[in-house]
């Protein structure tokens, strides 16, 4: 059986896994008060142009996203997501467990936010006709880069976010466990530079994006900032072998190591994804990066999946079903060369 | 100026009054072991027909909802509720703020919960295409009798979402902060034995329906009972003088006060609600209780409001705006009479 | 039977009744946004010499306590208490149950923290061998004017605190539910004033100082202000016909009622102390307010307990109690007579 | 620079490394949903001798204690802690900020609690001459297997907690951070069996004891299993990878690995303890594993830290200071020498 159904079915990058071993038995202080994490930290800072930013790395992605909310807001504010956020369908209610509402607003296929839609809901709560403090104080923006089906906010598109984010006061916040994706996408034009200039704080995949686990937040903000330590430690992000993360981050982000498996990734699920279009599958949701989202018969999927593993994402119709296809930094060429061939062959039968 | 906005512009019937007024000087024990609180909960026990429920009162309505709601789930379940559910509106978020996430469901304009989109959701999650744990699961359904803007379970549709609840093991919660003006609206037929019968948990609203404040918690399954009154001081609603609030609701449940004041009440909504009809103002969303909701043209709104509070609920169009009218146990005849007659002379203008 | 077990087993003072009676059918906004609650608001800012502060009406004593906390704190900060303070003991867990731990410190009978134990505290944390994130983050410091044991802080004290608490970046917090008890206490010399000067936050409490319900929180900091009507909200701590508690607070603060009567309740303490002393019963705390606690043997105890009733504190010996003997603005001078008579007699048969 | 900080300060078993090396590029399913899961589970139950247990794996220490906490408590339930124990002093109130109080009992240099101070506790609440609900409840007991200070519970001990925590209802749990030590140390009598006997539930430990992280929950209680998956997603305990928690315990469990590695790390510490008295330093608390506690006075403390970390435990008094030695799995015999050459060294100064 071969996986296409996510993008964390393999372990890490080898390169990873030889650093690892190659440092298994030095003794270094623990909760990454070590050099490798210090090392890690430097390189992303410099990646993101931002000297005044803190990176602090972290076990899992629903942590991370809890722990840098739960810091950020007091206990009357609430979060801005779209409907189709990681954090409010799929962490099992973290956020809300932390105290803070989820204020979900729709969105489309795409799962992105507009700044009009921040805009309204900021406006309608601060200067609307109702006195605020019977309702929950919006103070956060959350998006993800790439979104939960595969999108990307543009520069401009982020740059909007920013300026509604500041007029009202709100933190804006970009979840990044696929970031890598995201930042060598077709058409991607918001560098992590541009990141870390119009957000307050965002995460650096690694778990998604070539390493075994970890991911690191990025905060900008210096309110943010303040007695994140803590945070880390209280919500069970802080990892006493801490080197683990920091020498996973070293990795990845020596000689572009992150970018490049990210960009092949891509690029395989392009390919893919030119596959199913070409044999009449019609796509459920646009994406740039390596989550490709497929309406198949199902009978079409039935055949496809005596050989591979799919991510079921929606029942279309009777009938159709939609799935997510994924590659990663560890999707082999010639599964996905079968792949495309069984693709032909299942749209042929259409 | 004549205040139509809501129903707590006033103190209490001044049986109440009298009744405070008459024992003020007596001594009790406090936190509630006074007998005024025994009678009124046997009273109230009597009218739902139910022995095995358990009565306890709480100061305010916000309260007694997150109290009942974080004592009956566990960290990880969350509770159903209308779109427009005062849990999920107009309580600042208490709910999320015990750590529990509100399932929010679509509702038309009466604000009420099917069986059906309770069916779908818990189908949904428990039977679903998608490991369950990874969202929060569906323990509690929460409906307003009646619901925010007026509207009111039959006993059928009661019926029907007791039934998907037993099927699911999800709580049926109704919040009956005007459960007064629902018992005795125009075509109800769920009585408090109904309620009580159908129902794990609901309470009768004092605080709206002729008390100073006071909501009545009853719990009618036994799991919901156990150790709440842990909850009801350690979320701050167990008032030192708790007598206060069984002599309200003692003076309530004596001699059917509480049905007397609250169908007074709807009758004179209903008087404003055919004047406006009779007078081409355009019903917002049908009500048979003392909560009327009416599009008002701009430019009558403002002469109307030179004399009467309203509340603001929606600004509909341009030009148009929706609001609350209003009645309760102290509204005054003269004052309805007055503004029947302003509304006559606002729709012969229009 | 007669009690002294505790300061509210009759309603409130007839003044206020009154007072309620006369306002009862008179229209007002809710929420507490009505002129009574601002009439009070000015009596107390005066009282308070402290127009910088804001003052906020709350229905309950664990509610402000845990309100208040919950809503100056971040999540990993915690509040230092003496061990016997009411937050730590007697309130259901309810500051823990929103997220925050407290730091409980030994302290003596009377239930006094001084300042070297904060500076103690504070120092260990913030300057320790210990990195600080792996422990709770001390912010605030809890105490109660007067004391759980009915003991008060000096002018000098308060003085002491409020140093440590600026060098440490601490909040000093002043549970003040029987604050009236304090103020007039013999030998007492920190005035509402010195409490507003010295304290950044502080609750003047109405429940058991004459008023039906209610307590009064003064918050001097402005950092504690922002946003605090959404707290209350949110902990339902807001009362939909807030002028109930304007109201109280309007009488108790107009003409010294709120000084009469506790001075008057404090005496009638002292007479019941002196029969005690005289008797031949050992006092278990010193206490200047109208909370007294001896120890009684228990032959003696049971023969009292025939007709009165006073609280168990705490089993002393085998053959010993100390109780708690409450007055309050309630109690009647001739009750006050017959227990000192009782005590004689008991006293005799030692 | 030498590290017997803490026995945190290499990676892991070159076993576990090789393992993972070898697998890194097999395709599982994530969320620990993989065949070396399974496996691992298997060889812990038997281990356990507790077909009717179920364990799970989370990432970290803090993170496993306050999510079993959570999972197992309602609202108003507390846990009883000694005071030293780790949840109540070293992570940063984790389980206050899922809204529990730690009840904290004294307990002496070794850290341990007994049999009657866990039932006056209990008497005390649940029936004592106050009404227990404006208390905490207190619903499981905490310890350390070995505790914070390196002692181990007898299975006698055991036994008797286990015993009280039948009778007045409340869950005994085991934290086993540092299990591997305590089975093997000397004098230990009690098993894993008898952990899973005796406990409703507890931990193993691998993070400390050879892993490179990974803690394994054995709940036997089948209270605690329900629904435990989601409050691991919740909590931020679920790895995506989660083979990586699989493999490792499956190497650490084969051919016992987990007590191999771990009687030698006691072992080691033993010379070191031997050396330390018999060259005239004061043991601070007497500990069978591999945690050893000793007064140095500061002058030689300072010579020995030129070359070796230890980790601060407690200023004793003006010039001596008591320092915890750690060994590990890892410890190198020759570093083992070296330590112990120079304690004889600072030894004949004294």
């Amino acid at each position: 059986m071969i996986y296409f159904n996510c993008d964390y079915t393999e372990g890490a990058h080898p390169k990873i896994m030889e650093k690892m071993l190659a440092t298994n038995l030095e003794q270094t202080p623990g909760y990454g008060e070590d050099t490798y994490c210090d090392q890690a930290k430097e390189l992303i800072l410099q990646a993101c142009q931002a000297p005044q930013a803190q990176v602090y790395f972290l076990v899992g992605g629903t942590q991370v996203n809890f722990t840098i909310i739960r810091s950020a807001l007091r206990a009357h504010q609430g979060v801005i997501s779209p409907e189709t956020g990681h954090i409010n369908v799929h962490e099992t209610g973290a956020v809300e467990a932390t105290g803070h509402k989820i204020l979900a607003l729709p969105c489309g296929v795409e799962g992105k936010l507009t700044a009009a839609q921040v805009e309204k809901t900021a406006a309608e709560h601060f200067a609307g006709s109702m006195p605020p403090i019977h309702m929950v104080q919006p103070k956060m923006v959350y998006i993800s880069q790439p979104t939960e089906n595969g999108a990307i906010y543009s520069k401009a598109e982020l740059e909007a976010l920013h300026e509604v984010c500041r007029k009202w006061g709100l933190y804006l916040f970009a979840d990044g466990a696929r970031m890598g994706y995201g930042l060598t996408a077709r058409g991607s034009d918001a560098t992590l530079a541009d990141m870390a200039r119009l957000c307050d704080a965002f995460t650096i995949g690694g778990t998604k994006c070539g390493a075994l686990f970890g991911e690191a937040a990025v905060l900008t903000n210096p309110d943010l900032q303040q007695d994140f330590g803590y945070a880390i430690k209280q919500n069970g992000g802080m990892l006493a072998k801490g080197r683990l993360l920091g020498l996973q981050f070293l990795v990845l982000f020596q000689d572009g190591l992150y970018y490049n498996i990210c960009e092949k990734a891509n690029r395989l699920a392009y390919e893919i994804a030119d596959a199913c279009k070409e044999n009449g599958f019609t796509e459920y949701a646009p994406s740039p990066t390596n989550q490709q989202f497929f309406i198949f018969p199902d009978a079409a999927l039935q055949e496809l999946e005596k050989k591979y593993h799919f991510s079921f994402w929606e029942k279309v119709d009777e009938g159709h079903t939609a799935v997510r296809i994924c590659t990663s930094w560890a999707t082999k060429e010639e599964n996905v060369r079968a792949l495309i061939e069984d693709i032909r062959t299942a749209g042929a039968k259409l």
